[in-house]
């Protein structure tokens, strides 16, 4: 069976990443979304195991030492991680998952699995990002001001990416990355498995 | 400017390139078809300049001298080529070009310009390929059994390819296609130049 597509959606804080895949899962609804686990406090209204898994700092330096994590970091005081497990378990069975998470996993991600599709999502503009980060409003002084900062900077990781999408219109970019899903499935390297028996069954016809 | 994409559709005899072409076309009025070049005689219908530039030997010769193609083949006692000019312009004006050709044709473009989109259709079998092949009924004996004999060796030439696509239904061929022009158009390493700048212009505001 060929192996299902893990999608990275990446780009800098206040892009819309979140809004994305939310609304490209509405389109693909087999699409699975993964859980991030996180020592950060819930935001109003988050779920446990929906939103992400709320983990103590000592359960997540637990389960780092276990090799339980896909990628984590330690961004603004907090940890974030992708349970790998689920995610391989996808993979496994030939379903596609999605992955929305920060550069600095994506790096990781793309050490330890580079068979992954890797997404930048750019703002239309450095100004409308920040726009959006003061927009959102849940962020204390002292991170926002980090956040703020680091717009700029975080772009030195785009050249390492395989798409970049310019989110200027939520509808626009869910056709784009709907398209890049259709196109990865359609790549010779994806496929290898089954062309191998469809080129040897057929060419033993022609001996 | 972006250039434009030059694609490659290619694969065996018979295996409906040019009906997917034209249908691929329906749907994007601004991608542009190559018309090649031939020394073999025209078939009940075609036209010079649509379906193909018919030309003598002797004419297809001085072209060949010229560096006027971007590949050329001499397949069954006639020569195919693909004039370089127009499909240059073409990607210089920051338009889409399709190249419908065989596979050593293909492997002629991909060397001249490797940053074209090589894409390999598949029949659902061999077997339904013969059909097909014999079905068109517009070769002479000799050329059909050239044909239907090389039906398995061909496919050889797909490791080497971007993209597969199985041609069992044109209208699902077609949706696989767009997909594939519109996902090339957000690879990192086609839009190097303006994100260049993006990065250039944004970052300087962050020192």
């Amino acid at each position: 069976m060929t192996r299902g597509l893990l999608l990275v959606v990446s780009g800098p804080s206040g892009v819309g990443k979140g809004t994305l895949c939310r609304a490209l899962r509405k389109r693909f609804p087999n699409l699975h979304l993964s859980v991030s686990a996180t020592t950060r406090p819930p935001r109003p209204g988050e779920k446990h195991g929906v939103d992400y898994y709320f983990l103590s700092e000592e359960e997540f330096k637990a389960r780092v030492e276990n090799n339980g994590f896909l990628e984590w970091a330690r961004v603004y005081n907090n940890y974030y991680g992708t349970p790998w497990g689920p995610v391989r378990e996808t993979l496994q069975r030939g379903e596609d998952i999605i992955l929305e998470i920060d550069m600095q996993g994506a790096e990781q991600v793309k050490r330890r699995y580079p068979e992954g599709v890797f997404i930048f999502l750019l703002p239309p503009s450095i100004e409308e990002q920040k726009r959006r980060i003061l927009k959102r409003g849940t962020e204390d002084a002292e991170s926002l001001a980090k956040r703020l900062g680091a717009v700029g900077e975080e772009l030195k990781y785009l050249p390492r990416y395989d798409y970049v999408i310019v989110n200027d219109s939520i509808a626009a970019s869910v056709d784009k990355l709907a398209a890049i899903i259709i196109a990865e499935k359609c790549r010779v390297k994806r496929n290898q498995e089954w062309l191998a028996k469809f080129i040897g069954k057929d060419g033993e016809g022609q001996e």
